[in-house]
């Protein structure tokens, strides 16, 4: 996948209908929020084990896939609209995780995960 | 970016910890919007014209690069879990919102900002 | 609780610091669900059982209870701010959700929550 | 308002519906922050001018209000079900945040609001 390509489809979307004066990057956050929101609605009624099983359920997954694009279509807007390399920060962040949780002492327990 | 590579990058990150287990969707879910949280948090207070200023502000995009990070590491990790192609999702959702927003109706009014 | 009497104090907290000019409803939106987003990071790795368990942890239960009270504090803010009177939102929501769910239909099923 | 016995008429409507299973903390929480989310929708693409005027629009209002309602309803559910109370809670926060944020200090300045 190309990142880049993917941000300029949708900024082209976003000025071919003059609604770039609308994607400030605060309005962008709220709308990243308010679709995560709509994945929270998916699953918030379903046990952890119906969660995994949602995978074998065409039209649920169909629902969860459309919000998932829309979450990440907010990332990638958000992202081309401050001038943040999406891949750069991820690389940056996944390192910063490998020092922060060594193997050998985050496996075997899991610490991050019994108290945030 | 390969967000395949990404991904299976993360998986291992999460297997070597024996952090799979953790990762339900359901839970990922959450872990999703919580950081998506975190970023409203650092937009709050700000009026969308200082939101676009954030850009020239080192120590706050450190932030907002983070946090977008973060965002971005669950949405991989949900979409990978669930077996979810984040392309091909992408690609149908750009493509249905062309369909849903053409852009000589859209031009000139913002029908879909002023009232969702 | 005199809800309008803990409004009142809020509004008071808010003038004495010259802080009303940042409580646009927009920000005061954001604000509610970032506190949102902070109580589920409290809850995102624990497991349902966990979750009704936390209520015999006395440090998780002091942070749960902050959150809590940052969340309702915020919904107080914001119906303030917009002249919302939440008790007879809350009345006619709930009589709204009785005749949508009559008891017999409901009961036995969980329609509501197998599909949103 | 009798926060409590609000709580008794919920936690009724629950019951009658044999809904309590589905109410752990965990997905009372979720169940919140998803309503937070349907706020953040009315809301992301309005200016703070746009958002202080919607009081003045009824049917804008109407929908601020259920969805107000709807947040209102999962603190109390939750609340209950870990047994907070919440009035006490929220006075234990207001007086953490009046030593926190000194009137004399906090006049004047943002500092608050300038950085999170």
């Amino acid at each position: 996948v190309d990142l880049a390509a993917l941000q300029a489809r949708l900024r082209t979307f976003a000025e071919d209908r003059n609604w770039v004066q609308f994607h400030s990057p605060k309005n962008l956050v709220m709308a990243l929020a308010g679709e995560a929101g709509e994945l929270l609605e998916l699953f918030q009624w379903l046990t952890e084990e119906q969660s995994r099983q949602i995978a074998h359920s065409n039209p649920d997954m169909q629902r969860v896939r459309e919000e998932l694009a829309d979450v990440l279509i907010y990332v990638l807007r958000l992202a081309d609209t401050l001038g943040v390399d999406l891949e750069s920060a991820l690389h940056d962040k996944i390192a910063l995780n490998e020092r922060k949780y060594p193997i050998e002492v985050s496996r075997g327990n899991a610490i991050k995960y019994s108290r945030r």
